[in-house]
């Protein structure tokens, strides 16, 4: 941290504590610099980052003030889902969110994109170019079923940080985590098997259980804790639950990582029910506490954690390469695996386990968490600055995902259609539910630069929200929420 | 083709007419150079090239003579499988050849891998190491579901030469030609349903049924003329089949092109009954014949054809960039796409579509269709001359595999794990079949180098084929045939 940087946080520290108040005059730069032997343009700098966070503002020839802030916006309650197994739709809705996520100049806040341009990456391409001048024959033919031996040599070592003693054969190389999911899904279910879902839960997940004639039951989630270990033991004294499917470290879309205690708890009671657990832990390279959370693979004892994982949203997404550690289901996974694409791209395997191997792989998981907690710092103003009071704001303890719960009538999917005109693109609430839940909710990525097109961005999407806030509140709320 | 490449090949007409008899004393390099007013070393070359292929012996001092040679073996009878709908077996075989596919020293007879080592391919490394080194964000960021839209078109402009009026929207990129067929399957049928396959067929396809569920029924099947449409019409009147899965191009493992009648009349069938056809063309740029032969999807009117392929065979597997153009199925198959794995590899697809653009691709095939025509010649010298009498063999009109047929008490399973002491791996026949039919059966590959140690290989195979005949006529032939 520079100093300039330093005497930002400290300030800031300042405000949120009340040492300063709401629409009070700052010392002036003089009188600071003298106060931390620091210089002029040190204190220049610290309020410009303050400025530009929205936590003070300017007044000419008058000095810097405290920003008229409003209150931080609660966390959003415990999620109240259907209670039983459900079909699952919202394909059509999926498939548009999918359809605008290449498009342009639209600003992707919707997608689960990282971001591509830090310098920690740019071993990566050196390495690319490199095996291809080596011209070697390998790289090109087709790998073996569990994928390149190297990579999942690295793999197992890394999963070591996650508390978690596996080997490479227990891993298995897939076409990025959406592959693992989905070969996971298909080695402990048949169709019309029933499995519980977090609720909200990743739509790429749930179009799988779609997708191959599965039914949800979605569990209450709390924005803290996680899923609500009460109502899915509620849930499977009722129904025949095959697997749950969870993303206990920086869920997406909420953001949580869970406690440790409750992890435990989880994994008892698909013990107790014999049921096997299907673990998304792409974002959890990206928790923000060090050392990284546990996965719930890593208390696993007799091989139901099925962990799936990959390099997508940590090094790069276009790579595809993913894995999972399939504990009792290997055969099946692997089987799964092999009907599905037989092989994975070799190249990207090569080059990823380079990168690692070379030492580049924790500078840039480090730099990339920096970036992303900045970053989620200045979105959080923008967006407590910018968004209509009386929402509710997930508190993400990672990754780059944040989760937006506007008042109950509000329609996202309608106001995308209008965002569409302005070229911004939301992930609407309504995706991450079996039933079209969350409607009145969306969920941003903050993964992207931090820059004045971006708040412009976040501006407009406050000023579209409050419109359709407005126009909720005097149409009738009928056809806003599904169950 | 050289002037010594055309006087081997004159010559090697004249014995195969009968003009030479086996046995016979070959015109002295001297009476040859004169003849055909070539040099002496232009007749030693092509005299050297005919006794590489086993037509001619030297004998010292004495000249060239034709080689005693046994009778061209007839090729495989229209095959006899089970008439009715069969849950599919042999996963463990598979995976047993799958694990042998990239192991050290053994030399690959049984797998699909094409020739990797020819300079026409050189192209696409540099172009590979050109795009790392221009670090353009997009070959790392996710691709769009459909694919991306240089290769999508360049694929269109490719089916031209089968045919086929498509445009970039009628195309789906995917993890391979693996992908395109899985996501047709389920694009198509629920689990339970009933898919006509041609006998043998494609073991990777035979294993998607299995793993969604699916029944096969497979059908007699001409190793000159293809799928036999009487059984076929016969299946369709006593069973509910949802789909035909054929390779009409260079089958899979059978080497036939369906004559452009019976292809016609397929579909007309498929017509009648109103199923959908999975049309696997993944060999059929690699067909000897000039222009390459159409596809069904080229007569398809009315969009019931998924046309699937890929680059694996062309240019090389592990790109893993393959494509399907699904017809009326789109959606379907987007959606089947979506939740096997999200998206494809970026990188390689825009290799692939610069490789095409600038101009590589359709020397790279010429060369390839050569390459493979050359080699089969010399391979099928090489089984003539060392398999045991009693035995049939494929006559392919393109790509890499040969299918050999032993008598019907012979078990390839039982011999394969000799083969193994020797470091050579060969498919087994029973991967082929739905219900472990075709035990007498092998398919090779002759996509290697001809070279001595493949030469010496196909001698050890010979050699161990002959010594399980020998058992097998002793043995109680009990256990080899399963229906």
């Amino acid at each position: 941290m520079t100093r300039y940087q330093h005497l930002a946080c400290l300030l800031s520290d300042r405000i949120e504590q009340g040492l300063y108040r709401s629409g009070e005059r700052l010392p002036s730069v003089r009188t600071l610099s003298l106060e931390h032997g620091v210089s002029i343009s040190t204190v220049q700098q610290a309020y410009h980052l303050l400025e530009e966070k929205l936590l003070i503002v300017p007044q000419p020839r008058s000095g810097y003030f405290v920003a008229t802030r409003k209150a931080t916006p609660p966390v959003p309650a415990l999620t109240r889902p259907v209670q039983r197994p459900v079909e699952i739709t919202q394909w059509d809705a999926v498939l548009e969110l999918l359809s605008s996520r290449t498009g342009g100049d639209t600003l992707q806040l919707g997608s689960g994109m990282p971001d591509l341009s830090q310098p920690t990456l740019k071993p990566l391409w050196k390495i690319m170019a490199r095996q291809a001048q080596k011209q070697d024959i390998a790289t090109l033919n087709y790998d073996s079923l569990l994928g390149v031996t190297a990579l999942r040599e690295e793999v197992a070592r890394l999963a070591i940080d996650s508390g978690c003693q596996l080997t490479a054969e227990d891993i298995v190389i897939t076409t990025g985590c959406h592959e693992a999911l989905s070969a996971s899904v298909r080695a402990v279910c048949e169709p019309g098997d029933i499995i519980a879902v977090e609720s909200p839960a990743f739509h790429g997940t749930m179009q799988t259980l779609r997708g191959f004639g599965i039914r949800a039951i979605e569990i209450p989630t709390d924005s803290v804790t996680g899923i609500s270990l009460e109502a899915l033991e509620l849930a499977f004294e009722q129904w025949p639950i095959k697997a749950v499917v969870v993303v206990p470290n920086c869920n997406n879309p909420l953001g949580f990582i869970m406690p440790e205690a409750r992890k435990r708890a989880l994994l008892t009671l698909t013990q107790r029910f014999d049921a096997a657990i299907i673990e998304d832990d792409v974002y959890g390279e990206l928790a923000w506490e060090y050392p990284r959370p546990i996965t719930l693979k890593s208390l696993d004892m007799d091989g139901r954690v099925l962990l799936c994982s990959s390099f997508s949203k940590t090094l790069a997404p276009g790579l595809r390469v993913g894995w999972v550690a399939p504990g009792r289901y290997r055969d099946r996974v692997l089987h799964m695996k092999y009907i599905g694409t037989g092989s994975t791209a070799t190249q990207p395997q090569h080059a990823v386990a380079e990168f690692i191997r070379q030492g580049h792989y924790l500078p840039h998981l480090r730099r990339m968490r920096q970036v992303y907690q900045r970053n989620y710092e200045t979105f959080s103003c923008w967006v407590r600055h910018y968004f209509p009071c009386g929402i509710c704001v997930s508190r993400p303890q990672g990754s780059f995902l944040m989760w937006v719960e506007l008042p109950e009538a509000f329609d996202a999917v309608r106001m995308n259609a209008e965002l569409r005109a302005l070229n911004i693109q939301v992930a609407v609430g309504s995706l991450f539910s079996a039933s079209g839940k969350y409607r009145n909710c969306l969920r941003l990525n903050y993964g992207l630069p931090m820059n004045a097109q971006t708040e412009r961005a976040v501006a407009q999407l406050g000023a579209a929200i409050e419109r359709a806030m407005h126009a909720a509140s005097t149409d009738a709320p009928a056809s806003s929420v599904t169950d």
